[in-house]
């Protein structure tokens, strides 16, 4: 029997996770954030892939390729939360759950991070955990799964 | 060893849950999300205490009790949570982490759903994911007290 | 063969009408206005149960206590029109019609007085008629009633 | 003796009511509006004279006209209500009380219907109570000629 | 076989087409736009009718006699398309395809004339072609004369 | 030798000038105006043509007319001053000098007078002269016709 | 002979006073703040009743309850200051003087701080000066007093 | 006999006045302006009186002076249109009547100069008439003079 | 004799066209969209050459090469449409006419999908018409090459 | 022992203190709030040097002067509370504290005036007093004075 | 051979420079600047001519006489960047470049600071190089004087 | 000794510099930019490294790569300046001081173009130079230069 498929994407700079700014996104890496959404997925029964990317383009192709093969996507769009509707009609397009996710509570910074282009495209919001909003939002898909059992 | 103690608190409606508007919150009933928030602490190790109040003044009254001997929040300031100045002025006197959660994804509702007094004054916030948002809530305070171990 | 049952429901400060501010509100007071929706209730064929109170909390609550006992609420929510999503997530709860009433003719005060939370959420809005505007409010469930019979 | 004159005035495309929209405006035509409103009148002592117009201009001389012989006005200026200031301006030449009337609850539909040039020169404001509301607006010079009495 | 009806409507001051501000609206006066819609109905297979009026109303009840006869309406509510509810209004209540042009290029127009009330009411929107505007407007209900048959 | 003609065109409700509210626009009728302008006209050997209408039509109208024959125009639009686009593109189609006046200070009014949709249409605009306005605004059309000479 | 009686009440969370936000608030407690207006007031001559509540409608009360014994108000509505028409609506009942205090200087605060439901309804307004705002508001009533003598 | 005494006041850079932008405010110098304004007066049977100031507080001082003495103000405030309350208050409490001047039309300018701090303290308004506003303006005060005698 | 170069660029998800939310964009691939450009190009003797790209500097670059050997863009920017200046700056670049389709009325839709980055740089635009608006954009080029032989 | 040394700087319009708009203002004049400025710092332990200039410059240099000698300001801004970055600046440049006196209550008038530049560069801002609120914002500073001792 | 003349004008407070706010304005003082200025206008072969009012009259009559024996203006309005139309109307004046200077980042302060007068009148801004931007903007005057050789 | 090492950042359609537009960017291409900026460094003791791309996620990426070896960085974000919150990110993750350039006047331009997601992450802002700009901010990197040495 296969394990649900979840992709975990991961928009601009955070490539850069836990070098510049710890303050506002914490010290882990994103390969820490990558370790820890596939134990996640692991405990929960679920097969966990793990992408970011810099370009606008590349996350909606990369939603477009996920589209027939995901039960679900797990997002933090970074700075294209709020400036990419590109991402958002992609996410439209998907059938499946989508958790959108923020590292840091971006309701306490600049009033330009307030609004999401993605949240009312998205299932449920995630802010503020530090990066274990992406393993909360990983979960969420191990319950999806139980309650179709 | 005492364990650490998280309220739940609920804000206005909220006892009506699963009665009106199933298809916005849900079928699951207040009683459903204090059992689910109860065993979730347990598992957690978390003691967790549960109100609901229809009362702006008696939310504000409770986190004022709250502050001495809690160790988290996890509230849901329901309609609250974009018209009160004073459960904003309550929480921001606490010291301990607080989880803002919403069962319904606000951010598809009214406009005036889209913000909220609570979230710059949380440490992080939850919505869209159903009653499973208040597990994953009290979740976030199982791996604070992991942390500090 | 029992009479329908409309709730009367008045926001704060409504207790003092009659007495301060007679030339927006008018002279009547509130035991004056119970008196005419209860008339007004009889000539048609209503069981007409009046309150009042100053505290959004409780206005929620006895919403919530009709919901399951009346057939229809006519409410002024008085100050609480511009400020309380609570009690209008109580309104929206309700299955049966709701009328919102206003003594003055908001429309001519304050700008905060022209944006109500409540009246979308209601059936129909009265207001500048005084406090006629209670009794053509009682009547539209007289006209419910005949049309069902 | 003779009775008072209250003029009902409709405006652009009340003609045509009872064929479009029924689930907006109901299923009554402008011609059982009048009906209603004669028969109301008659039950109220009053002398109800009817007419509809889509000329803004036309709408504007109608209000002339019946500034000298008219005891009340109840004016439906459907789409005017949002865009016309010389309606309104012929309103607050008159002595006499104004009744504005809106079939449907216009704070349900687009936002650009939540403003009314016409509400703060009118005495009162009906709206959502179906063609009821027309009935409901004439009642009201019923108890206005009581009081002088 | 009766070809489909198309009504051409006209707004305020399409009267003067081609006489003053050729530099916005091009040389072609209003009669060379008649004879454009009939040629290019004819070819088309519609029956073209060619209307214009300086007057809001007077749009408004063409609208109202096109309802139960047309089977298209092309309109250009020139001044109007900015300022009516009630043209909007009269064509929300037709059940035919309604095509909106504009000659100029109103984006790059005052500001005001960057917002329709009639927009979200018509099936589509042509801008910026010049005269050219109609004849293409006028070809969709070729294609949707075709795809009935 | 002719002399030059100027049209003085009067908008909605000016027809009841000195009747109502003369606190606002001052005791003269229109008659009076009419009467003022005649003789102003005559003292600078201008031809005074005065029409009004309370139809935005009509004066759309009236200004297609006068684009062949007049020598310039003074204009007030009344409540058309802030609402119709219509009467705006007609007279920006005449080729001569336009002067907007209004009898009160608009300024001192409700907000939606302070724009005008006039204005930049406009050579000049005066406001809150009275009727002494027009007199101003023709005297204007006389020193034109020196500065010519 | 009876002194003036001075009414001193407290909106939400001031019951915390001198604890948390000390760097905002200052480090008097309530407890302090209540002496420092009873050795004013009885320097001054007046007779002062302190009061705090947590709950909106209860200080709604508390002012309909004062209304008919006291000769003027100090009031503190914190948040409730941004958000309650309701505490507006009752003091514009009042026939006394008013004087609204805020301990921080709101204007260095969040920008919804910068509004105020109950500065216009409030004779006078004293921001920034710590507790000792209470002070100087309880004064001016004394120099009420002189005046009348 | 004396003459009744008007003040013409002109505000920053009109000392320029003729030298730069000639499209936009003519060739005429504020030399041209003051013999205009005299010549002007002479005809009207008043005195006039002439000063320009790029001080802010010079000109408020100006029109303290002015208070006692003059039976009337013609004032162009240039740029402190826009930008002065100072002026603003000092023109209000003058008694006499106050005629605001602009040379060019400032509805067709940088929308900041579409609002006046001076319109609704002044009398009237008049702008876009060149230079021959000023004597527009004038005439007003020989008018009231008229009326008075 | 060569044919006149019209490129048909295709924005952001459009590759997915037919696929998700036929009732928003209709059953046709992108593909479909292609043979009929193509077919429609033939037809008018124009020679269509077809791209799509996710990435908004790939637009940008194939407006770039475009610009020398192109005789006219037809463009549906789709997202991009309201986050891209990037993409108006190319197209304000080149010298012939371009076309803007949507397939949808976007002011059907999101109040964001009301505002374009690239109308007012472009010569026309076309919303609503399903995959025709492509094959009438299309054609306008047909009507510029009759008009210049 | 020298007294503390307190500026008492009044802006723009204050010189006519009395004289016009007793309404608003009261009925003292500059000179009485002078002399109960001295004599409250009298009782204060005070030394209270008194300036009003109608001139942004002026008041910006005394401020400078006062930078160095002054052990405290209350300031009246009058017009230049709403429009004078120049003086926020200078007070900005001081290190003792800064009263904001405004005689009126000004948030009763004109939205321009609810806005002041200067309130968060002051450390308490006093507003409705009449000319008492110079004396309590004097008694600041004797309480500071206290306070150090 | 003379050299071309270019002025340096500083706006209120820059004659406190390098005293107050170090953090945000630096260390040097506005003599510092002066020489800074000095030595880069004579190594580029500029006369410099170093003025600072206080005063937005004088700064508006410093321009003034500027502007016939200028070559160009180095300016830094200081506060009066965001208030005085006074200002750019004078440098709107000149025929000459005109450098804006902002010693701080504008961008990172008060939203206030974001709107500049100005900016659109000046030829270059530089902002936020500290008092080396003085040095830049004159050098630009060394460049345009080469370029014209 | 090595050199510090500038990176000059290019951002969309800036590769076209030159061709279109010459009246808005001036004449010279983005290869005498490179020339001006290597010669400027080198006067100026710098390692100048040049790039342009016309994809946001690159210029992301170029940043990334500079970060850990570069000395400064001078951007000239082009269109991104007004769309891209992700370059802001990126820069805002680097130690030393960026320099952002425009070649125009961008305040001249649309209303769009003068809000800018980079000023406040920037050092300092130079805007309207022309291709001097960059130069301009080359040379500031030499300053910073000599102060550490």
């Amino acid at each position: 029997m296969t394990r649900p498929v979840v992709y975990v994407l991961n928009g601009p700079n955070l490539n850069l996770l836990g070098t510049p700014q710890p303050e506002i996104y914490g010290y882990e890496t994103l390969e820490d954030v990558k370790r820890l959404c596939t134990e996640t997925g692991q405990e929960a029964g679920l097969d966990i892939r793990f992408h970011q990317s810099n370009h606008e383009g590349a996350l909606v192709e990369l939603i477009h390729e996920v589209r027939t093969e995901a039960d679900g996507i797990v997002i933090n769009p970074a700075a294209y939360t709020h400036t990419s509707v590109a991402i958002r009609d992609a996410l439209v397009a998907c059938d499946f759950a989508i958790m959108e996710v923020h590292i840091s509570n971006v309701h306490r910074r600049e009033a330009f991070r307030h609004h999401s282009y993605v949240s009312d495209a998205a299932t449920g919001v995630i802010a503020g955990l530090g990066v274990e909003g992406y393993a909360a939002a990983v979960r969420v898909f191990a319950l999806h799964k139980q309650t179709e059992n």
